[in-house]
C-alpha cells in the first residue's frame, strides 16, 4: 500500500472558503491537502450547489462534490442574517485567505468584497475567480467550463481535421484556472511572510486557458494562421508516426499511441525491430522524416497490421519497450487499476453517503509519501468546532448561535433543506 | 495599457534549472515570473533541445522556447567537464529550488540525484517529472505530452461520441503536470521557511492526468462504465442546449456555445426571447429538461436558425446577455485580439531572434496587475554574471572558466553549436 501522509505543508495556515462547483473549490482543496485549515462557509439550505449536481436521492452528495472538498470542514452559515456576516467578518480576521468564485457582483453585494475585507484584515491573500476578465466586454457575464473552453481557445484546436470543435474532456476550463490561482496564492503567502502585506487575486477562466494552448500560439506566431485540429496527431504533425493506432479487439478505447521523436533517428528503425519488421530498415519509403510524411499511408498501415492484432497493453509493453507508446486508458480502468490504488494516487475515501468511492488524491510525491485524502464534510459537519477553533467561543455562545438558526449542523440543515 | 510590474512573490529564491521541453521549463518559467531568480543550465552544444523545436534557422530560437523560458537566466555549461560538474554542484549550494526533466535516470547518472544535492544542500526542494510513475510497469519509459494524454485518460474522453479518441489540444501532459509540481514546490517553500528542511518532489505525467478529469471519475462511479466521448457537449448532457451551435460565415471555428444551467429554470424562457421566439415559452415540447432531451433535435434546429444567420461574435452578443454563451475562439482570434494585449494577458515581447513576438503571460492579477514579461534568455547569455552573483567569482575566475570551455558566453555557444 502507498505510504500515506500529511505533508504539513501549510500547517497553520487558514483558509475562508467561499467557493463552490469546481474552479474554486478545486483550489481551496489543494490547499487543504497541503495541510492549511480550509472552512467551507456554506448555506444551511443545500450548500454548496455542487453537493447536488447530479445527485438523485435528498442528502446524498454527489461524487461530483466529493472529488473537490475533500479535507476541508464545513459550516452552514446564514449569510442573510446580520449576525451570520458579523460571524464570517470575525473568521475573516483570523483567515490568511479567502478564495471565491460566485457570479460577478455577488459577493460584493453581500458586503464581502476586497475592500471590506482587506481593511478588516490588511494581511489577508483574496482570491477570486470569474468567468471573464475585468475590461473585456463579457466581464458581467456567468461562465462555465465550457463557456471558458469555447471563448480561451481550447475548443479550435481540439477534435478532427474536417469536424466541428470539440470540447477537451477535462475541465481545463474548472481546474485548469482553480490550478493557476493556487500558484499566485501560495506565492503570495510566501511574500506575506516578509512584508505582512495582503493582496487582491483575480483571475478569469477565459484568460487562463491561454496558459494551456501556448504551443498552438507559436504555430500561429510562425504561420500566421490559426492552429489547426489534428485528430490524436500532435498540431505540427511532421514527423509520423505520431498518431494513435487500432488494437484487438477494437472497443472504442482499443487504441495505441505510436511516437517516434524528431530529434531521436535511431526511434524509427527501433521501432521497425519491435514490431517485426527489420526487413524495412534502411528502405528508402521511410529512411527520413520527410520520407515518411510522404508515404504515411503505408507507414499507417504497416504499424496497423502488427497492432491491430494484439490489445493495448501488449502493444505497449512491445512498443513501449523501443519507442515513446502509450494504450489508450479509459476512467474505467484507471478507475479500478490496482496499481494505482497500490501507489496512492487513487484512494479509497470512507463516506457515509457513498460507499466504496475512490478518487485521485495529489499526484506529486513527496520524500516517496503521498498525501492523505480525507472525506468532504458534510454540510454543517463543523459548525460548532470552527466557533470554537478560530472565534474562541464558549459553549453556551455556540448554543446561542443555533438556537438563533446562524450556524446549523449537519441534522438541522438537512431538515432546513428538506422544508425549503 | 495593462498595467504591468514585478510581483516579487519570490524575490531572494534562487532556482537551479535543468528543465527542457515543456513539463519543466513551463513550471519554472512561473518561479520566474513570481520573482525568482531562475538559472536555466544549459549544454553549450545546442542547449535545451526546445530551442531548435521547429526551428528552421540556425541560432534561432522558436516560440516554442520563447513561451517556456521568459524572465530566466541562461548559463551554457559542460557538464562532461569535472569542473563543470563541480561549478554546478557550487551552485546547488546555494540553490533553494533544483528542478529537472530529463529521461528517468539520467540526472543521477551525472551524480546530480537527489541522494547528492541533498547532502550538499540539507534545505534543497528537488523537483523532477517523469512520464510514469516509479512503481509502474513502465517508470523507464519515455513519455511526451501525447502519451500522457493517452495514458492517463484525457483522450478517452474528447473527440465525437461515434468517433475514434482525440487528444485535447492544450498539453495538459506538459504544463498540466508542470503547474501541479510547481504548487508542490510552493508549499513546500512554505514550510522550509520553517523547518529548514528540503524535500524530494516526484511527478509522473500519467499520473498528473488524473486531476483533471476528475468529473469523469465521478461519472464512471456512479455508472461503472467508462466515460464516454461527447463531442463539445458536456459529459453529463442531460439538460439542452450545452453544445456549439454553427454560425454565419461557416468556417471551421464559426460556432457559439449556448447553455442552459438545469439548476436555473428561467435560463430557457430567457434564451427563446433573446432569439425572438418568446411564442415558444411555455411549449410542453421544451418546458422541462426531459422535455428538451426528448425533442433535442427541434430544439437545435431552432437555435440554428438563429445562430446560423449571424456570426459568432453577434451570438454571443445577444445570447450571451440573456443565458451562458461563448464563440469559439481560435488562436489568431486571441492572438491579434487588441483587448487582450491591453489587459496585458498577452504581451509583445522584444526578442533578438523573432520580431514581433507576443506571448501569453501570467493570466492571475495582482492588485490589479499584471506581471511582465521579459523575453527568454539566448543560450548561455548570462554564463559569467551568474557565476559572480552566485558564487562570488571575480572577473579572472570567471575568465579562467571561459579560456577552460567550463562556461560558455553565447557567441562562443553558437561557434560551438554551429562546429557540433
Amino acid at each position: 500500500m502507498a505510504n500515506l501522509f500529511e505533508p504539513g505543508c501549510l500547517t497553520g495556515v487558514r483558509v475562508l472558503d467561499f467557493t463552490q462547483f469546481e474552479a474554486g473549490t478545486s483550489c481551496t482543496q489543494v490547499l487543504a491537502w497541503l495541510g492549511a485549515d480550509v472552512v467551507k462557509i456554506e448555506n444551511p439550505q443545500g450548500g454548496d450547489p455542487g453537493r447536488r449536481a447530479g445527485a438523485t436521492k435528498p442528502h446524498q452528495d454527489d461524487p461530483y462534490f466529493l472529488n473537490y472538498n475533500s479535507n476541508k470542514r464545513s459550516v452552514a452559515l446564514n449569510l442573510k442574517s446580520p449576525r451570520g456576516l458579523e460571524v464570517v467578518k470575525e473568521l475573516a480576521k483570523k483567515a490568511d485567505i479567502f478564495m471565491e468564485n460566485f457570479a460577478p457582483g455577488a459577493i460584493e453585494r453581500l458586503g464581502l468584497g476586497y475592500d471590506v475585507l482587506s481593511k478588516l484584515n490588511p494581511g489577508i491573500i483574496y482570491g477570486q475567480v470569474k468567468g471573464f476578465g475585468a475590461g473585456t466586454p463579457y466581464e458581467n457575464n456567468l461562465a462555465f467550463d465550457m463557456i471558458a473552453q469555447a471563448c480561451g481557445g481550447t475548443m479550435s484546436i481540439t477534435g478532427q481535421p474536417d469536424g466541428p470543435p470539440a470540447k477537451p474532456g477535462p475541465t481545463i476550463g474548472d481546474t485548469g484556472t482553480g490550478v493557476l490561482m493556487l500558484v499566485s496564492i501560495l506565492g503570495s503567502l510566501h511574500k506575506r511572510n516578509v512584508t505582512g502585506k495582503g493582496v487582491h487575486l483575480q483571475v478569469a477562466m477565459q484568460d487562463a486557458m491561454l496558459h494551456y494552448i501556448r504551443n498552438s500560439f507559436g504555430i500561429t506566431y510562425k504561420t500566421g494562421k490559426p492552429a489547426r485540429r489534428a485528430g490524436a496527431a500532435t498540431l505540427e504533425a511532421n514527423n509520423p508516426p505520431c498518431d494513435i493506432y487500432p488494437c484487438a479487439p477494437g472497443g472504442s478505447n482499443d487504441y495505441v499511441y505510436v511516437y517516434t521523436s524528431r530529434a531521436n533517428p535511431q526511434h524509427w528503425p527501433r521501432l521497425l525491430e519491435a514490431i517485426g519488421r527489420k526487413d524495412l530498415i534502411g528502405d528508402a519509403r521511410f529512411a527520413t522524416a520527410e520520407a515518411r510524411v510522404k508515404n504515411q499511408a503505408e507507414l499507417d498501415k504497416i504499424i496497423t497490421e502488427f497492432t491491430s492484432k494484439r490489445d493495448k497493453y501488449e502493444c505497449m509493453r512491445v512498443i513501449g519497450a523501443a519507442v515513446p507508446s502509450g494504450a489508450v486508458r479509459d476512467t474505467l480502468e484507471l478507475l479500478n487499476d490496482p496499481n494505482f490504488v497500490e501507489r496512492g494516487i487513487i484512494q479509497p475515501v470512507e463516506h457515509p453517503h457513498r460507499p466504496n468511492f475512490k478518487m485521485a488524491g495529489w499526484p506529486v510525491r513527496f520524500d516517496g509519501q503521498t498525501i492523505a485524502v480525507k472525506p468532504a464534510p458534510l454540510l454543517g459537519q463543523h459548525s460548532a468546532e470552527v466557533m470554537k477553533d478560530w472565534l474562541g467561543m464558549t459553549e453556551s455562545q455556540v448554543a446561542a448561535l443555533q438556537a438563533e438558526k446562524i450556524i446549523h449542523g449537519n441534522a438541522e440543515a438537512q431538515v432546513g433543506q428538506a422544508a425549503a
